[in-house]
């Protein structure tokens, strides 16, 4: 758990990942933490589960973190995904940005996290109260019938 | 350190105050820390010492949180501020904002740290490389002769 960018199926330690980033130059930390919520649009989940490509989703968060450095050369950016089964208020990714000042840390957290839902490759089935059901992308904009992308679409 | 605002000369855990703010029906939280920095305009800072009117202090960081949920009434929000002698990284304030959505938590975590610069009575004492100084209010738009405002400037 020492990458900076990682997909772990372990509980995550926010102080963990904070501590990837803590640099004596910076006076800003801000994290982005996203659980696990229990209502959508009226409807209850009663667990997640979270697959993803590993090698190519830790890849596209560096990704992600070359951005971040092209756009906020002071930043250092450190992200963990979980995958695997989620309850409700797990924490499924978080997200920590530290710069010298507090404006970039919130712009290039907040980069980082439509960037994730953009581009790596991490799926989930939503264990609802009536049924099951394969999400597709993060964006909900394609479905997969599989529960996953075929190797072609990746 | 159960309370929701509070001012405190301990080390502050950042999952305690996560932990404050984790609620069901949420699928963000944001959190903000500002940590001392080593290095302002070029000179550098060995340590900080903040004080604080501690009961003022803790009222205006609770007035933070009505004002926040006026505006995001979904928000629940938490703030840790601490006061004493802090070295550099040590964690000087710590804001958790759990919402429904992602967006609101970085605005209204974005939001309560703008405020506490604005309206929280605390302040500090540099300890730089080649002297101390009193900072002032934290805007540092006026300066405190004796360190601390009078009870009138309050």
């Amino acid at each position: 758990m020492s990458k900076l960018y990682a997909i772990t199926s372990e509980n995550i330690s926010i102080e963990e990942v904070v501590n990837k980033v803590t640099r004596r130059e910076c006076g800003a930390i801000n994290t982005f933490l996203g659980t696990v919520r229990e209502w959508t649009k009226g409807r209850q989940t009663l667990s997640l589960t979270y697959e993803a490509y590993i090698p190519m989703a830790e890849k596209k968060l560096a990704q992600i973190g070359e951005e971040i450095a092209a756009r906020w050369p002071d930043a250092q950016c450190a992200i963990t995904h979980r995958i695997g089964e989620l309850h409700i208020s797990d924490i499924a990714v978080i997200i920590a940005v530290s710069t010298p000042h507090r404006a970039d840390s919130y712009e290039a957290s907040r980069y980082a996290i439509e960037r994730i839902k953009e581009i790596v490759p991490i799926w989930k089935k939503e264990h609802w109260h009536d049924g099951t059901e394969w999400i597709g992308n993060q964006q909900e904009t394609k479905a997969y019938p599989f529960g996953k992308p075929s190797k072609e679409e990746m």
